[in-house]
This record gives C-alpha cells, structure tokens and sequence, in this order.
C-alpha cells in the first residue's frame, strides 16, 4: 500500500468521530479512584485506559484492515513504513484520576514513520485539535492554529511547557532538574515561567496555539506526541531532540522539543539546548 | 461599621457581575506583546492590569463608598480589620502575556482580616469560581464544591500543585526546588505529580475542586490568595502556612499550603512540611 492509497480527510473526520465518542466515557469517569501501578508507584493506569483503547482498536481494525495500530495499553511494537494508527487512549491518566480537566484522547496516524493525521481531544474542556499534512492545523475545525500572533521567539521571554514525569531518579531526573534550574534562575536564562498540563498531547497543542512559547520532555513515547507532532507541524512550529543537537527526531525518539511558529527558531533551540547539561537516555 | 451591617450575598452578586464585566476586557486582549517590567524580567505587568484594577476599583468605591480597598497596582497599604476589598485584576498576568488560557479575575472581601466573600473568574474557560462564608462554595453559581469525592488524603498519591514564582535566586528558591525534589523523588515522597498552571487564584480553586490535592506556595500576595481561600474553605479543604509549623497564617503570610477537602489532612500537612528543608522569607 503506498501513501497515495490513503485517503487523510476520510481518516481525520473518522478519528474526531472516535474521540468525541471516548471523550464521553473520560467524562462519566474521571475522578474514578480505581487504578493501577504500571511501572511503579506513580505510572498509573486504569480500567478505562484498556478499554477506551479496545473500543478505538477494534473500530479502526474493522474499517481499516491493511493499516497497522499502535496503541499504549495494548500493542506497543515497533514503528514500521505502513501507514499506523499511532494512539492512546487517555493521555494524561493521572490527570484522569485525579479529575484535574486536562486528561485527552490523542490518536494519530502515521505513513512512512511520520505523522500525518492527528486529533487531540480534551472532552472536559471541549476542546478538539486536529490537522492533517499539508492542510493546516485547527481548534474544533473551524479557528486555525496558531490562535496568537508568531512574534519572534526568545528564550529570556519564553513560557515553557515541561512535565516530570514517572521515572525520578537517576541521570534523567538530573538532567531534568539542572536544565529546569539553568532556564529558570536569575543567572541562566531567567525564562518567563514554566508550566505543567501533565499531558504530552496538550502541550503540544499549547505550542501549536502559541500559548506555550515551548515544550521540553524526555521520557515520552510515540503514542504520547504523533497526534500533537502533525498538529505542532502544520500550525508552523517545528520539533527537534529533546537532547542537544538532534534537528530531526524520529517518532519513537522519546526525547522532544516543542517549539511554537515563529522567527529565530534556530536560535531559540540552540539556546535552549544550551542549557542541557548532558543527554538524556531512554531505551527505544 | 460592624460585620453584621455587611450584606454579603449582595456583594457577592456584584463581585460577579463586576468579574464578568472585566472579563470581557481579558479575552479581547490576552496574547498581546505589550507589557513592562515590575519588579525584574520576569514579573510583568499590561495597561490591562491597571486599567481593570481602576473599573473595578471606581465601582467598588462607588457602591461601597466605607469599605478600604486593596488592588496590586493601584493600592498595596497592610490590611485592617476593615470590610476590605481585596482584588487582583489579573491573576496570572505571564499567561494573560501568552495567551495560556489560565488569566482570571480574582476579587474577595476581608472582614477582620479574613476572607469571607470570593469570586474568581476565569473568562477563557468561562469558569466563575465564588463562595460566601457559612454558605458553601460554587462553579458556576450552581455545582457545589468539591467536584470529587473527598477520599482520604495522601502524600504519596497527591497531585500537588507548585509554581516557581519571579524569585529565582537565593534561599527562597533554593527551598523549593529542594522541597520539590523531595516530594518528586523516589527517595522521597513520589508523589504522583506536579501542575503548573501560572495562577494563584486558579490553583486554589482547583484545590476546592478536589482536582488538585495541595497547592503550595511562597511569594504570594493577600489579593492572589484572598478569594480562592474562603472558596477553599467553604469547600471544605483548609489553608496553613507554606512554612512548617504554623496552623493559622494571615491572609497575609505569602507562604501558603492549601489542601482540599478529605480525612486525614493533619498527617497530610505535617508530612508534606516534612518535605521542606528551611524557611522561606518574604517581606509582609
């Protein structure tokens, strides 16, 4: 099957139809108490996560057969060349759990090992992001993206997007904690300030508003940032590494930057990665 | 002028009416570039800021002509035991800059020295958050608060709100990226995580809402804490003082721990300042 077989718009308005269907059950059952540990005591995951994923897989099974499908809860194999659905279910769990409204479905597609169809929906705050390659990048179909002016960009007046995640210990959190310092102090770059949505895909989408000026994250997967990486994309902004010197991160990198559409991008990411004492590692 | 000459409910009817008003003014210029610098690079201030406080402030004055007023841009005196209005016309001025949709309005009136009427608007999530003490607080004039069930409290499974403020050198910052680690840390409480959303006011009415399980803070002013503190507590959750130790702060201690509504919210406070390794200092 080549890429020109794959009809995105049929694709796109199937996928918003998906999520607007499972952003119904993450409202009747956000603030659910019921969850388990998946990797330790802070990576949690519950019921609704394996079954909303069961509802979308089987529906994308049924209508897209030849397709591939990566999802969190239950098929987690390796990207390929075939066009894959890339998705997961809730992105956000603990923000699911603990009913804080920023918990989202985030489902993509991607061809070739690229993004090129996403959708991100946020059902407690009813919002819907969605872009597919080539023909720009919108809030609830209608108000393209970005929603603010692309003035040009500088770290010293930067609002940053960045998240701790689950893996706190080690390298990693070090280097997590020391760029966090180096960016925010009166000495390094004193940057506006830092914000945490504890979701990938609604930091993405904040970028590609241009509300966050960025977005810095190690330890994300795939189905955390294909959806939001087309949407990012197509509403100008770019992604590069998360660790220094990477101006072309694959899917399954795990380590991003998130930048918003703007002049004296270059700059912008090299200063930032400027501010990276080391490299991050993850295992692919 | 005693307490009992004052008619809350009325007030709180027109803090309403006046944050809907001013409301309209944050959603017609959030995302502008224009702002100054108050105190550093870092802490900024619009026209939008002062031109609020003074509609409101004329209002105010107007209709409550023996009340004393607070505002931070236009009137920074020490608090009496005065009725006084106590009002931030933008809570969140770096996401008002940005346009990260978490700019509000945050009004409340003190009555000896305590918060006894609150409202905060969020104009861009159409959210109004406001409580009258004795009578419960609300979303949206009509659902009660918490929005969640109120289980037991927990450090080790709290989602903590925590923001890093203008103040990035020194001892101050110094205790909370160590009390940050310690909380984050799998040697220490891991808990399952940390929001950042740029507003006082907003992380006070997600801490009433249940959404989130603390909040803490150093650095605050009494108009960024005085109208989500009578929300928090007629939700039923409690303020101590961000610093070890003391129970009871003022409304204007500018270090704060707001924690929502459940059992054991002693043990909860007691281990989280067991987390925070020194003072923190603020001028009052």
């Amino acid at each position: 099957m080549n890429k020109m077989a794959v009809n995105y718009e049929e694709i796109h308005d199937y996928l918003i139809e998906l999520a607007l269907e499972a952003g119904a059950v993450l409202t009747a059952n956000t603030g659910t108490s019921a969850y388990d540990d998946k990797a330790n005591a802070v990576d949690l995951v519950t019921a609704i996560d394996a079954s909303v994923e069961s509802l979308i897989k089987s529906k994308l099974r049924a209508k897209y057969p030849a397709f591939d499908f990566i999802g969190e809860e239950s098929e987690k194999h390796a990207l390929s060349d075939l066009p894959t659905f890339i998705i997961d279910p809730i992105d956000g769990t603990t923000n699911f759990i603990h009913a804080f409204p920023f918990s989202c479905i985030s489902l993509g597609l991607a061809v070739n090992r690229k993004s090129v169809v996403g959708v991100v929906h946020n059902p407690h705050l009813n919002t819907t992001y969605s872009a597919i390659v080539n023909n720009g990048a919108y809030l609830n179909s209608t108000t393209r993206l970005p929603l603010t002016p692309a003035t040009p960009l500088s770290l010293s007046s930067a609002l940053i997007g960045i998240e701790w995640g689950t893996d706190r210990d080690g390298t990693n959190f070090k280097i997590k904690t020391d760029t966090f310092k180096s960016l925010a102090s009166k000495q390094g770059a004193m940057v506006h300030g830092f914000r945490s949505l504890g979701s990938a895909a609604q930091n993405l989408c904040a970028v590609a508003s241009g509300s966050l000026d960025a977005y810095w994250e190690g330890g994300c997967y795939a189905w955390d940032v294909c959806a939001g990486w087309i949407i990012l994309q197509e509403a100008g902004g770019r992604m590069v590494d998360g660790n220094p010197g990477n101006w072309k991160p694959d899917l399954e990198e795990r380590t991003y930057l998130a930048v918003r559409p703007g002049a004296d991008s270059e700059k912008f990411i090299t200063d930032f990665w400027s501010h990276i004492p080391g490299k991050m590692f993850y295992q692919s």
